[in-house]
């Protein structure tokens, strides 16, 4: 059930990573790649800093959500796209389920509690930030017409506090999961945003 | 001779990164540290996943092709630029060679097979992805006029299949990472491309 | 006192992410992100190399320095600019602190002299690079106005010998720390530049 969670959300960040690749007219090996790296890349992150091997490499059933992502924009490009803004959609999914998945996972392995979290948003925010940054765009994560990391951070938070409360399952890791989801898209439709980086910006 | 091989790549990924440097005006210390993160990045990726001590930190011999890579790009540039088209060139002779070598390093440390080809063509693919991202311009990886990932890809394979059916040698090494160099070089001859990201693209 | 110029070169790093987020009118989440990445980023890179758990997340008091330097930069933000040129100060500062903590954590831990050195640069550049290549814009180490990487490689080599020589105390590092701090601040006001990366450049 916790690996089910965990394809899930390599999938939908793979989602986004291909959405991107073929908005940027990549080719097919291209949007697998990209697909990939969005996918894995937080995890691979989280398990190097956990001082494990990346659960990508030491389980290949993890280069099945990234497959089948390409396949999907492949033939079904034009329906996914009718969603409507599929690639934020699907990125909310997996920092949803990433911020929570992650910071359960260093908790398990004996990482302190602040730590546990912190590592939680590293991995929600880690596969986003590789797939932009690869793809020389300006990052998601400092987009300031929305909120992006005060929902990841929430979500590993109450996981966090749920798991030194002995109250932690995978139906809780769920509910913080689907929580991170929703506030991610009110804050897109509602236009929630988050104070500037400096109290009393002076015009420059 | 394994070693020698590894060096070799590290050496052609180098003069990649030199040449990248001399092309966007960098100074010489931009050139040495362009040429080692090119040369030694896809290696330190792979041993970190690997979980062992980055080679290139163990074995300070690994430091020398980077700065004699930048050295020859100091001192016999017009030179090297008349070969025509020298940084692909350099940089398809690195990739042959490390996406080789490293799926065999990984098959040696006990990897799964498919982990092993996937973890190769990640340090082929990665000391390029490296160097563009760090230069701040589109990654080659996803140039879709030519094939970059599929030759790494066929490579990582192909040196995979003859490792679990016992045929694995350097010679065997050597010559996949030929043919894998052959390939990326007749796909930028001939304009080989792979299919777009999407079965049928919109116009946009 | 070595964990105290270990936290003194997060903040000035951070400081540095920080007043860039602000430059970029990222908002206060994406302040302290890039504060976080741009502080403990070379430090990450430095432990995973060394193949310990990152102090960053082994001590939660690492995460202090980016706080405060966050709220540095919304309380004081004007007051700090009128320092003058306060990224590139602080950068400088961080530089010459994460050049020799890094290469002397390195040989603590048992690494050759060599890849000390090296490794010491790396904690030196890197929470800088991943700060500008995140940021999306050309990294600093690259710029060939001024001098950045040598007063690093000559600071990370200083250490490495007093070390070899049983001269190393924090004294030693923090002497060397200032050195390396005052080359790059006289690299910038005087426009000492090194060599170029190619010994005679043709017209392009």
């Amino acid at each position: 059930m916790a690996l089910a969670l965990d394809l899930l959300g390599v999938f939908f960040f793979a989602l986004s990573g291909s959405l991107l690749a073929a908005r940027r007219q990549f080719d097919l090996v291209g949007s697998l790649l990209l697909a990939s790296l969005t996918g894995l890349g937080g995890g691979v992150i989280r398990d190097l800093v956990l001082g494990v091997t990346p659960i990508a490499f030491s389980s290949p059933v993890y280069l099945a959500p990234p497959l089948l992502a390409t396949l999907v924009v492949f033939f079904l490009h034009a329906r996914v796209e009718r969603l409507g803004k599929p690639l934020l959609v699907f990125d909310a999914a997996g920092l949803g389920l990433f911020c929570t998945t992650g910071a359960i996972k260093a908790l398990d392995l004996g990482m302190n509690p602040v730590a546990a979290a912190v590592l939680g948003v590293t991995t929600g925010v880690g596969g986003g930030l590789l797939r932009d940054v690869v793809a020389n765009r300006d990052p998601q994560l400092f987009d300031t017409r929305d909120l992006y990391a005060i929902p990841a951070m929430l979500g590993a938070g109450l996981v966090t506090l749920a798991w030194v409360l002995g109250w932690s399952s995978v139906w809780v890791t769920l509910a913080v999961a689907m929580l991170v989801f929703l506030l991610r898209i009110l804050s897109l439709r509602f236009r929630w945003v988050a104070p500037h980086a400096v109290l009393r910006p002076r015009a420059e």
